[in-house]
């Protein structure tokens, strides 16, 4: 038994097991594809004290293997050892993709009356079978529930062992009119909202009887191994063999991975209900149906609205009869993200009119008020999720996340979340970065660096990059995938107020969803023509609202009918085929803009 | 290539598989428990002529060996070959336990209204998206269907291509709002009844257009081979490691077998419903629910009305999502047979009163009108079912039906079903022959063999024996049984009329249901004191009546509700604990009674 030290100054016991194994264990969930087989090579760590000894280096390059590299899952401690794990690989208690908890309170302290989860737990005492009451046991507890319910053939071949074991005295749960589970009397009955996002995946566990995210937990999606954005992934699922059960496999075993996080962290509870919300090629893609007709005109869907399946349809490691509400979606590039941003956001009752940008791999749009509600879609690419670019990583511990930059003694400043070493870019220092460099005149109106300007300024493998520290910088065509992400969001906004007729002036508040939360700083998104020029005060952030709604819908029955039905009232733009967009899109290829008149 | 000719004169012709797979693939099913891997060794045919290749000969004795038996399974022709196949294996088109299709027709002609199968094909033209329409798939779907319809995950999967290669033209099923499968234009629209008799399984393949039997297949019970009757059975499960799993396996085996059978026999047609019937500790079996606490006082079953689950959930070898209705049980000894059979009889709405008797291992007794049902249960053994007597065998070709003697010259005439060799006896046959040697003095009252009364009575290993056949005989121990059968199902019916105050006199029809059918003789039967001595003209034979109700739920949604509700209506009385049921019984092991004067 040796002791393993983390980087995080954690102590833990390792026992004959892997490094993976015992991190595992303590609720430090490290990405690992492959399940911990040892064929994915993701879940390196540094070993800095000590002695491993590792059956495979699959993956790790001479370089790294020098350093210390080894695969967690692959190694194990032969003294006690300190390692040090990227931040990256950890699952855990993200800031980025997190529901903000508070606009779900909000929503149930002002409206009391829609806090009605999709579950109601029962306590009832029945009464035992006599020679003159000899109804079936089965037929009792529907008696006494006073209703007809369906129950699994699986739970009635433990009913009757249960009411005797117990008693007579039963506690369980229905959904509607079917029974779910039984419960032990101090079980907690929770819940999990999952967003599937085309980058990320994030999953919240919800306490049902308070009403509370209690925990939650992020995770690359490991789809990006198939393609960045979801037509490319459409295009994996149709050419490969395979493909689309390749696909889902890959985000359900994320899934899974982050359900088994939660349910170590949070012990003697049950999970009775799922709620997904996803855009409309995620959601395809998770319940294994084939998404390929979105990509064709006129990109239809199979379906938008879900029938309630079950866990075990998803081959979610949760109880088989645990249902699986799927937020409905409006158009194959409208999914059901949008339609729990709607939600959570609270736009579909407002009586001005409002913006509501959701900035994930895709840009989507909404703007409407409580009487009408239009909806466009465009890819931004994952470069703000921390994908596609050099020094990319999420807002997690050791993302800058801000900077600022002093023309005048070529020095900047940076703030990292956590305050440690910076070992990436998260999305809101990426704008922060474009935006100073531009406002300083280290990069052009074009998005160039001018190679003499800074002394962080140098020639790399052939290419300009600023560079930070030794692990970050950023590269020219970092920079010119930031501005064709911004230019396409800037152009799905301008486009779809011009095509309802809405001026930037109408406008009363703009709710910006996605990763970027309250980290983002309007004033350069808006410097380097990401946002409209609104005034600041109108933003709001909500962080990511898929999530939210998802969780809205489990803790109110109200919510997810209203979801169904916002899911039909929303009016869809196809921007794809318009010339408008195109334009407005070419334009915003400029720093802030080529009409420049949008920005003073 | 060879050729294989059986007694039946039939010739097939074998290619390089076993003689089971050659019958099996021309429509004759062989019983064969273990699937045919040789390991039961019931599949035992005769070869009378060329040369058969063996790789096992379990289960088959030297004797049998040199008389030319192989397993079926596992033996292969190297030449032509004759074989001569025991009737009793063949599991196909039974006279016995088949429902009387003329029952269902009469139900129908008579009140057409009441045909509305469970489901409902579709045929529907549906609108392609186009951009200005771009409605889901799923959604058009639905709306062209007009209602909100619950579809599973696996038949999504396959919409989208379906409605696209049949250029938007779809033919389904629907069961009430749930979608169940596409059709192939020339498919046929067919369900199965299924009866689980304790001895028997017999299911019928019904047309659910033209509302029609089309075909029947039986056989015996694996559960068998556990325990004769339910209360064996139950206790197999109970003392058993997996008892439970086992006997449910059994069965389910078993009607996979048949499905099989009349799937081979009936192409083109798509199952997409079944309906099930059985008494309570046969329903519990086959959906794997333990039947203990039915054993144990107050007796009471798991579950009486049954969810409809599905085919998978059944392990049935039919399409996952293919409902499985459950007739539903009165009590633990009354069933969803019994509910079928009061079904199927009509004496729910009869305004005189009537007594329905079904005779099979548990005898079932049931008296009332159209405003009371009374109910009893009695157990009468395996023995009419052709199971527990030595030469005992189902009503099937070569089976004895029919037995005359004549005392002045000591000779008897055997009629045989299919007019071949006797092979056998059946139900009907053994009622025959005790009724026959018990007038003609053979036997005593006490059902004794008088040893010198005729020739054909032989002493064999120390037991009397009357002997039939070189192959059929009846022995002492076999008397013996058949008394206490017909002692036990007439102290039934005394006891229930007794109970509710009814005498004989009051009766205005009596229904038999069973597997004997029309070809048992009510005046033997009455004159062995099995039925009470009411005048001939009032009784009516029905058939497998279990099987009958099964099929009338499936074509009339209307007589499934009333199924239903008439569980909930009969009143059940315990005989097992009656002392008057006792001392009927006693009085009852008598030719004809010990109280005489009930029988002239």
């Amino acid at each position: 038994m040796y002791k393993i030290r983390t980087n995080r100054n954690e102590i833990f016991e390792s026992q004959n097991e892997s490094i993976l194994e015992t991190m595992q264990k303590h609720g430090i969930y490290l990405q690992a594809s492959c399940g911990g087989k040892g064929s994915c090579g993701r879940c390196k760590v540094k070993v800095t004290e000590g002695v491993v000894s590792s059956l495979s280096f699959f993956g790790i390059s001479e370089k790294e293997k020098t350093s210390g590299y080894v695969l967690a899952c692959q190694s194990y401690p032969k003294t006690d050892i300190s390692i040090e794990i990227p931040e990256r690989l950890i699952t855990v208690s993200e800031r980025i993709s997190g529901a903000k908890v508070e606009i779900i309170d909000k929503i149930f302290t002002d409206n009391p009356h829609l806090f009605k989860p999709l579950i109601e737990s029962m306590h009832l005492s029945i009464q035992p079978p006599t020679i003159e009451d000899s109804r079936a046991d089965f037929e009792r507890l529907k008696d006494a529930v006073g209703k007809n319910i369906f129950i699994a053939r699986k739970t009635v071949k433990i009913l009757s062992d249960y009411l005797r074991e117990n008693n007579w005295q039963v506690k369980f749960v229905l959904s509607e009119n079917e029974f779910i589970n039984f419960l032990q009397s101090d079980e907690k009955i929770y819940a999990i909202a999952i967003d599937i996002g085309t980058t990320t995946v994030a999953l919240a566990i919800v306490d049902l009887e308070k009403g509370k995210i209690v925990d939650l937990a992020t995770c690359y999606n490991s789809q990006i191994a198939y393609g960045d954005d979801v037509i490319t992934r459409i295009i994996y699922a149709i050419e490969n063999l395979n493909g689309l059960e390749i696909l889902r496999k890959s985000v359900v075993d994320d899934i899974n991975a982050l359900i088994n996080t939660v349910k170590i962290r949070n012990k003697n509870s049950k999970i009775l209900y799922v709620s997904l919300s996803g855009n409309t090629t995620m959601s395809h893609i998770f319940w294994g149906i084939n998404p390929k007709y979105i990509r064709e005109e006129p990109y239809v869907p199979v379906l938008n609205h879900y029938p309630l399946w079950k866990a075990s349809d998803a081959r979610l490691l949760l109880d088989s009869n645990v249902p699986v509400y799927t937020l409905p979606s409006v158009a194959g590039y409208i999914g059901g993200d949008i339609v729990s941003g709607v939600l959570a956001s609270g736009i579909y009752k407002n009586e001005n009119i409002s913006l509501f940008i959701d900035i994930g791999t895709n840009g989507e749009v909404v703007i409407g008020n409580k009487d009408w509600l239009v909806t466009a879609s465009t890819s931004a690419g994952p470069c703000f999720e921390g994908s596609g670019i050099n020094c990319g990583m999420r807002a997690t511990e050791g993302a800058i996340e801000s900077f600022t930059y002093n023309k005048a003694g070529d020095f900047f400043k940076i703030k990292v979340i956590g305050n440690g070493k910076p070992s990436g870019i998260c999305g809101s220092g990426m704008i922060d970065i474009v935006s100073e460099l531009f406002t300083k005149g280290i990069i052009n109106q074009k998005g160039k660096f001018l190679s003499e300007s800074s002394k962080y300024i140098k020639m790399v493998d052939d290419e300009l990059r600023f560079v930070i520290s030794e692990e970050c910088f950023i590269s020219q065509a970092d920079v010119d995938n930031i501005i064709r992400a911004k230019a396409a969001i800037y152009a799905g906004i301008s486009t779809l107020l011009e095509e309802v007729g809405v001026s930037e002036k109408d406008i009363d508040k703009v709710y910006i969803a996605g990763g970027f939360g309250e980290f983002l700083d309007i004033k350069k998104a808006i410097n380097i023509g990401m946002l409209p020029n609104i005034s600041e005060d109108r933003f709001i952030f909500l962080g990511n609202t898929s999530l939210a709604g998802a969780t809205l819908c489990l803790l109110s029955r109200q919510l997810k009918d209203l979801a169904e039905e916002l899911a039909d009232k929303m009016t869809y733009i196809d921007l794809s085929s318009s010339k408008r967009f195109m334009d407005e899109y070419v334009s915003a290829l400029f720093l802030p803009h080529t009409d420049i008149e949008r920005f003073t």
